[in-house]
Order: C-alpha cells, then sequence, then structure tokens
C-alpha cells in the first residue's frame, strides 16, 4: 500500500487549505507564511495567484509588516486602511504590483507557539474585514496548525523508520567484518540509479527501503561462515545465499513493507536466469531488485575482500557494463553510468 | 521528543475541526460520520452538544437517512424540509428528543471514495442552507478528509515501525535458541506492569518500544557464546553482558528513539547496586529500565534454560517479590502483582 506521504502532496494539501481560507473570507488572495526558526525570518509557504513566484522572493523578518508583527506578537490584526497602519510594509506590493486595500492576518499556533501566519488580502466588493470574518479566519488558522503538526510529526515518524532500519543494518553488517559502509553505498547508488529511470515517487521510497533491509537475512547466518576470513567452500556459499530469502522472511511479517520483499528476496537474481534463489530470469526480475543488484555488485567490486584487492571504479565500471544483458539489466546499468557520469556516484 | 500522535488526541482534533464546520454554517449542532467499510454502516465519529453520548450508540446502514444517502451516493445534500423528505430518518431525532429544522450533509471523499460523511443542523436565526453554505461546507469537508487521510497514514507508518522492530527482534532472538517468543512476552508484561504505574501515554509508548528493543544489543554477540548449550564461563557471561551496551550504542543513533536509550541500557541494573553496566542504585536506574528488568526476568525463570527447567508461575512470583527491594524495584513488583492478580500475566 502506499504508506509514505510525499512533502509535494503535503504542499498541494496547505495550497487547498489557504484557497478554502480566502474563499470563506471572500478575499481575493491569500496566503500561509512560515516561521523559519534558524533564521528568525518569515517566508511564504503558500501564496495564491499570478505573483505567487515573486512572492515566494521576499522573506519578511519577525516584527517586519503585518505578517510580522502578526507572527512576533502571537495576535491576530484586521488592517481596513493598510496605508495609514505604520505596520504595514509597503515592499510587497512594490515588488508585485499589486494593491492591498485592506487584509485580515492570524498567527498559526501549535501548543502557544507561533509557527506561521494566515492572511486573506483584499474583502471582495470592496466591503471591510470584519470581527466575524476575525473568528472564522482563526478557527481556520488552527485547523492549519493541525495540519502542519500532524505533517511534521509524520515526517519525523518517517526519519525515524529509516534511522531504525539503517541503524539495525549496519548493526547486522558489523558482524560481516568486510562490509563496513556497505548499506550506506549501496541505498547512495541504488536512488542515483532510480534518478535515471522512470520510477514514481512511491517506488523511489520502496527502493530506498529495499537497499537498506536488502542483507537484513544476514542476521540468520552464523559467524563461522559469515564471519570466515577465506574464500568460501561450495557448501558454505550455499548457506549465504540464504540470506536473499531470510531477508524476505523478516520483511514478509511487515504488512506495509510488502511491496519491499521482492527487491531484497531476488537482489542476486541475474537476467541470464543464472542466480538465485530462483533463478529468474530477464523481465521476470523485480525492477527494485535489478536495481539493487547493481549496486550491491559494485560496491562488492570496489571494496577490499579478504582473498583479493578491490577492483579501481573504472574497472569495476567495465565489469558491470561487460554484464549488461547477462547478469544486469542493461537499462539499470545505462542508468548507474548516467548517474555516474553526472558525478552522483 | 513527542514523535508519537495518541488516538485521543486525534478525536480532539476531529471535534474541534467539527466545531469550526458548524459554526462557519451558522448552525445549532453538526456531527461526522464515518464508514465502517466492514460492517457497512455509518457510525458516528464526532457529534457535539450534550446529546452526544445517545448519538453515538447509533448507526445507520450505508442508504438510510440523509447521511446515509449521502454516503451511498457520494453526492451533498441540503434538506431544508426534512418532513417531506422521504430519505429523512426520523430515528436520531426520536432517540435524541432533538428537533431537525433543515440540515446540511456532504461527503467526505478521500481518492473518489466516501470515508465519511459531514452535517450541519438548524441554521440559526431559522433561515435555510443556501447553496453558498454548499460551496464552503464541502471545502471544509475537504480539509476533514485530509486530516484523516492523514492520521490514517500517520497510524500505518506507527504501525509499520512497530512491526519492523518487533521482526528484527524476533530475529535476532532467532540466534538465541532459549529464547522463542520472549521479546513478545516481555513487551506483554511491560504494558501490563505500566497500566498499574502512574506513566504518561508518550512513556507508555517508550517502554514498548524499549521492551521490544531491550535485547538487540544480543546481535552483536557471537554465535560460540550466544548459543552455548551449557551455562557460561565467567569470561563468556562478560562477554554476554556487553549486550546492554551494544544495544544502547545502536538505538543512541536514532534521534527520535533517544529517550529510549536509558530502558535497554540498564535493564540488567539491580536497585542495590549490582546489576550491569554501571552498577547503578535505586533511584538512579530510569523507571523503564526498572520495568523491563522485571519483565525480562520473570520471562527468564518461567522458561526453560539449557542447564535448568522453568520455574512454576508461583515459584517465579515468589522470587519477584523475595527480590523486591534488592534486585527489583518494589513498587515495580507490587504493579506486576496487581497486574498478574487480575489476569493480565
Amino acid at each position: 500500500g502506499q504508506i509514505l506521504n510525499s512533502t509535494l502532496e503535503q504542499q498541494e494539501v496547505r495550497k487547498r487549505a489557504v484557497e478554502a481560507a480566502t474563499q470563506l473570507m471572500k478575499a481575493e488572495t491569500g496566503s500561509l507564511l512560515l516561521v523559519d526558526e534558524n533564521k528568525e525570518k518569515l517566508y511564504f509557504e503558500v501564496a495564491l495567484g499570478d505573483k505567487e513566484e515573486t512572492i515566494k522572493t521576499i522573506t519578511l523578518d519577525l516584527g517586519e509588516g503585518i505578517a510580522g508583527w502578526v507572527a512576533q506578537k502571537g495576535k491576530h490584526l484586521i488592517v481596513n486602511s493598510p496605508k495609514k497602519d505604520a505596520r504595514f510594509y509597503i515592499g510587497v506590493d512594490g515588488r508585485t504590483k499589486f494593491k492591498t486595500r485592506n487584509l485580515i492576518c492570524v498567527p498559526v499556533k501549535v501548543k502557544q507557539k507561533v509557527i506561521g501566519v494566515l492572511e486573506a488580502v483584499n474583502k471582495q466588493d470592496g466591503a471591510d474585514f470584519t470581527e466575524e470574518d476575525l473568528s472564522l479566519f482563526s478557527s481556520l488558522a488552527d485547523q492549519v496548525a493541525i495540519a502542519l503538526d500532524n505533517a511534521r510529526l509524520y515526517q519525523e515518524q518517517e526519519v525515524m523508520f529509516f534511522q531504525t532500519a539503517e541503524s539495525l543494518a549496519d548493526a547486522i553488517e558489523k558482524r560481516d567484518p568486510y562490509t563496513g559502509g556497505h548499506t550506506q553505498r549501496v541505498t547512495l547508488y541504488s536512488l542515483a540509479i532510480a534518478r535515471y529511470l522512470p520510477l514514481k515517487p512511491i517506488e523511489k521510497k520502496w527502493l530506498k527501503i529495499a537497499s537498506v533491509l536488502h542483507d537484513i537475512g544476514k542476521i540468520g547466518i552464523e559467524d563461522q561462515i559469515l564471519k570466515k576470513p577465506a574464500q568460501l567452500s561450495p557448501e558454505e556459499y550455499g548457506v549465504i545465499k540464504h540470506h536473499s530469502d531470510l531477508g524476505a522472511e523478516i520483511i514478509d511479517h511487515i504488512r506495509q513493507l510488502r511491496d519491499i520483499v521482492p527487491g531484497v528476496k531476488y537482489h542476486h537474481e541475474k537476467v541470464n536466469g543464472r542466480g538465485y534463489p530462483k533463478g529468474l530470469k530477464g523481465e521476470d526480475i523485480p525492477l527494485l531488485a535489478k536495481i539493487v543488484s547493481v549496486s550491491d555488485t559494485y560496491d562488492a567490486m570496489t571494496t577490499d575482500r579478504p582473498y583479493r584487492k578491490a577492483l579501481t571504479k573504472e574497472a569495476a565500471l567495465k565489469e558491470l557494463k561487460r554484464c549488461g544483458g547477462s547478469q544486469f539489466d542493461r537499462k539499470v546499468v545505462e542508468a548507474f553510468m548516467k548517474a555516474y557520469r553526472n558525478g552522483e556516484i
């Protein structure tokens, strides 16, 4: 299922909230400004209308202009004669050639703290904004605050999930003395490859998780084999090979991660059918797995092993190309090459 | 940091959204009904006013009443003369002694799918609901839909986090052949204990995560020691003891889980100062760690080990009591006893 919200979607959601609020105020236009805590500035997160691009280049200091005053004081404000109000900042109108007749501006607060400002500009039909407008507009600002806070909590939780998965992958990796940083590098390579393939945002998220968790099954491989400081016997190699199935089994218990299972299970398949665990061929191998396979192999080739030195980057690239169409999917290798040429790998 | 939203908070959020929508409609009261997909029913998630408790006992079939019609058709409806509308269901008024004069009712949709219905009842001042009201009310229903969908995504993600942590804890546990189901049981016991201690909701969440991850450090213990089918030598025991520090190190990398670290790091401390890794005493041991300690030890006592059989529940309880004040915190043991007597353990 679609478990991960995108930031773009959140921006769309905020835009629609400001549109609804502006409509409710019977205003010509409206905007949502957010507080940037580090820089102690207000920036336009949403600005309706055709001046949006220009407005978004403007930032206000806390205390500057009506919005800056509202953000600093945490109080609402109706300004029906901006020219007579010393707090009014003419700069925005100046840059956008817009004429502010009147405006209503309320703080957006989460747990007593101002995180932004919602404003509606120019009441339609030349009327003034009223106390009744203020009451409604404040209600809407509370809803926006809740939505913003929920989005923040969601993103924090998403980061927590990735950090937990990465920490555990690291810990598992540490049992394998030859793979320091492997998971991180594979994830980096996979995401670079993905930029040159037609993947949907949700598929990129899946790819990221699959890359982080691709070797998770090594948790079930005994030390004697995993830590052997020499090339493995065929029997021992058979045990190691089991890690992709073991990893898939672990992840299969996590309902929301079902879409990641194929990426983990089949990251050692080869397009010529000579991989494991299933000997899948060509199009039968899921794309996520094909990408992880290229990232994983490239990293293995370019790092030292107990029984051989690392290849140079150039030699590894040559090997990827040579095996495009036999071991690797040709398109994935091409995407890798593009990412490499653009300095992303 | 506070990373995990509570369901109660979400209910409060929805209530405030319905209040704002009702105020905007200048209506006497309002409610939010949600679709229960399994039962194909509508139930009142929010119902404003003093009839809330009564109304919440009512469910509607899809198609039943105005709200049922709106949910089934996915279309909005203004009913200014309910008595003349065959779709109007008199049952709600009947049970609540409320008199519906008129109402406005719009579907709450996520990606074309009706997940609920928002309604406002009795326009103030005896007026009728208008087409303009409908347009505003639909905007608000869209905002409510977004908020509901975000809450759902958040909860899905929370479940994903716990399932991932549990799956990995299970996988790590499988390396230790004597502890099948240990993590799950410890988590169950900890949450049962927590019901009889004054913990905040967020602390209960931390406790749950700490219980799931308490043995995560065993990932770094070599097979030879972890899997030894006999009692350990003092040196080997020294290595095993390192697992609480290792676990804390792993979790310490996860910013959002910092509050869980003490629960993992100190779950083998004893209140008399004879535990490890620090030899902390009494009040210096964090409460989460004290709870995990009791859960962990009780489970160890009541399951078989290679070098001894499990104790009976009664014998284990006696042992917990005997060690209250020396090994264990007395209050935590008391809470355990209460949970046990109430059949929760």
